[in-house]
């Protein structure tokens, strides 16, 4: 009987996904350990949700942008319309509204979920990620502001990074709102989309920006009073208003608590930062990496008094952010803030021949209860081999039963690094003294 | 003009997905610590893959009824069909092949990916699980059974059961071939229908099952013989086959050295486990929780020899297993082995009134450059109002400065459950007391 030629599977993956082998699982471990740290050290309590929601919270809660264009939706086999969640925010809102009487306040809370957008894979972006959200409900307007801003720079430190290596640009909705209406005296109806105009502005050339605002009716000399609010300090903002603006003084409030209290001058003041998301209200930021081959946004977020709304709940204003674990693997790599990590075992448990099986097991099983990284060999290659293995995974020691060992209680151990060879008792006091030596 | 009234958002999930508050969090975060430990202590690397893989992966790899049944699939928005993964199993073949060459053997890999199966939401089945998914490749093939069964009697070690809590029942798929070729003397055609009407055989009554037997054409004849074949133990077995038989002595062998090394009687042999998917060639098995409430599968896993080799790969034997965290946090709260886990705040920083703020943050941030967990006031409430609230989330201490600490440059702190103050110098060496005087 003729075989019949199959076609091979692809290898690859779908596009905008990632395989972590062990050495880039490490890596990602070690970010999320830093940020359970970091977040542990401010009292933030981890929470999670489901992947899938119904398709209706993000058409509730999300950007239309992301709705519209970037959203992986399903049917499921009862016909209910679900979608990949392509950010945390609605969920948290759910989750908040369905005990938004019983959840003890402040709420403090993060979460490291997987998400999905489709969008074109690019430097610092995929399709999918995982995005560190970070939110507090519930508790003072300016505490809530400054302790959200102060995660992000201790986040920051703890990956090694100097105060001059990123900037977390500040701006306030009502700044937005307030120069919209007071000074460009637009029709509120043109505030959402040259809300979304502005938060899109750098991918698009002067040109391109000026033909879009023509598009919603503005005239040039709106145009601009634009260009001129875009690019203008916090002080010249001042100016622009008939009278003081409280929204200038609540930012900064911000920008000086915070940049007093980290001793540093990262957060400034950028009218162009709008977000996209309509749920903000309050103060919206998002941090840039300031090398200049890599000037993206990495951390977006904002204050938003309406989240849980929605739900029919009692109106409860919190502020919070995302970042993506690509982003932030980016970083660091751009910064060489990458730590090299390797495997850590401990000791390969070895064997002379497959006989001595029941002796490396025990031995084996006897160290992993002293709590050690054991490594039992599981091939027929000879000893020297077996230690030449031992050496490729950079384990710190060898041991292994023989004849005289069994015959005297013992174990034998070579410390790989030190070229030591030391025989054990076979018993508890023997382990841990192996254990102490090890460590 | 009138406000429309809005119709309020659900805030219930999607069926068959659990929403993690931070109590269910650390529940989850805890088993999960357990699992990294006991992966660890076997010298296993986790890795990690894509949430999407296209739809062909799964139709080339899964189990027909998964496929079918129970696959969340969807298309993106260029038209590719893909699929949520509902098991592991696939990406790693697919990541393994990618460098099958490169990969230092023996491959020891874990994982715990967030997978979906479109099923009745049940008692320790959900359709979104968190599944843990062990497999090691490229060893011997005794060697490789014999770690992976123990690395399961570790676990459950680690959990706290004891032995007689649960029960790994095993089995040979070659074995169930020759009862089928030399016992049965079926037709081969009928192998792979026979196999899994076996596997389901514990969801059938007695009528239904000799039906679906009929509906395969099998004579009542064979159907008792596989009635008894169903019920041996594994001595009985022997006498079914003209010659001692090769997949008896396997199974023994595990059954005997894994017994052996962890002093248990853990392992039995049981010839209804056969395994729904097609991939299986070798040993196959299931993890029995021996609570009566509760006589369910929360292991299975086997050895399978060709899972590369859709890819064009030369062949890499393994064996491998996968329990869900829905199925482990069942058997936790049946045999009460759930922990009671805390919030874990060290110290919370208060404030007579809002104007101390700059003194509070500052404390805040100098203990958590001391590594520890810090809540921050950051609501109006009165000063004792605020010590309720550390007494609530069981915080260990309140720490503040008034003016007295302010003048005398120190910070005083309340340890909530001695009812001891101390007061300490504002410096390195003060909050580096207060810590040791924490733990």
């Amino acid at each position: 009987m003729k075989q019949e030629k199959k076609v091979a599977l692809s290898t690859q993956g779908y596009r905008g996904t990632r395989d972590f082998y062990p050495k880039d699982m490490r890596l990602l471990t070690s970010l999320y350990q830093k940020i359970h740290i970091i977040m542990h050290s401010f009292g933030y309590e981890e929470y999670s949700g489901p992947f899938l929601e119904f398709l209706d919270l993000y058409a509730a809660k999300t950007s239309e942008e992301i709705v519209r264009e970037q959203l992986y939706s399903l049917k499921d086999k009862g016909d209910r319309t679900l979608a990949i969640r392509p950010e945390m925010t609605p969920t948290l809102a759910r989750m908040v509204a369905a005990k938004s009487k019983e959840l003890p306040k402040p709420i403090r809370w993060y979460s490291i979920p997987t998400c999905m957008r489709f969008e074109r894979p690019q430097r610092g972006r995929l399709r999918e990620f995982n995005q560190l959200n970070v939110d507090v409900l519930g508790g003072n307007v300016l505490d809530e502001d400054i302790e959200i801003l102060l995660t992000i720079i201790n986040i920051f430190e703890s990956l090694g990074a100097s105060f001059d290596k990123f900037r977390i640009y500040i701006n306030h909705r009502g700044l937005v709102d307030d120069f919209f209406s007071q000074v460009l005296k637009i029709n509120q109806s043109t505030n959402a989309p040259l809300l979304r105009l502005l938060d899109k502005k750098d991918k698009l050339s002067e040109d391109e920006f000026t033909t879009e605002c023509l598009k919603l009716d503005l005239l040039t000399d709106q145009i601009e009073q634009i260009n001129s609010f875009l690019s203008a300090d916090i002080d010249d903002l001042c100016k622009l208003f008939v009278e003081n603006n409280e929204h200038v003084k609540i930012l900064k409030d911000r920008i000086d608590i915070v940049n007093k209290i980290s001793g540093s001058e990262c957060v400034q003041f950028s009218p162009s930062i709008t977000r996209g998301f309509d749920y903000y209200t309050g103060i919206v930021f998002e941090v840039f990496d300031m090398n200049p081959e890599n000037r993206r946004a990495l951390f977006g977020g904002g204050r938003y008094d309406n989240l849980v709304s929605a739900f029919g709940c009692d109106s409860l204003p919190g502020v919070g952010y995302g970042v993506s674990d690509v982003a932030l693997l980016n970083f660091m790599e751009t910064h060489k803030l990458t730590p090299e990590l390797k495997r850590t075992t401990d000791v390969c448990v070895l064997r002379f021949q497959e006989t001595d099986r029941m002796h490396q097991l025990e031995l084996a099983q006897n160290l992993r209860k002293h709590e050690l990284s054991v490594e039992s060999s599981i091939t027929n290659i000879k000893f020297g081999k077996q230690i030449a293995y031992a050496n490729r995974i950079c384990a710190k020691s060898v041991a292994f039963r023989g004849e005289d060992e069994i015959k005297n209680k013992t174990f034998c151990v070579k410390f790989l690094d030190k070229e030591q060879q030391i025989v054990y008792p076979y018993s508890s006091e023997g382990f841990e003294d192996f254990k102490k030596q090890l460590f």
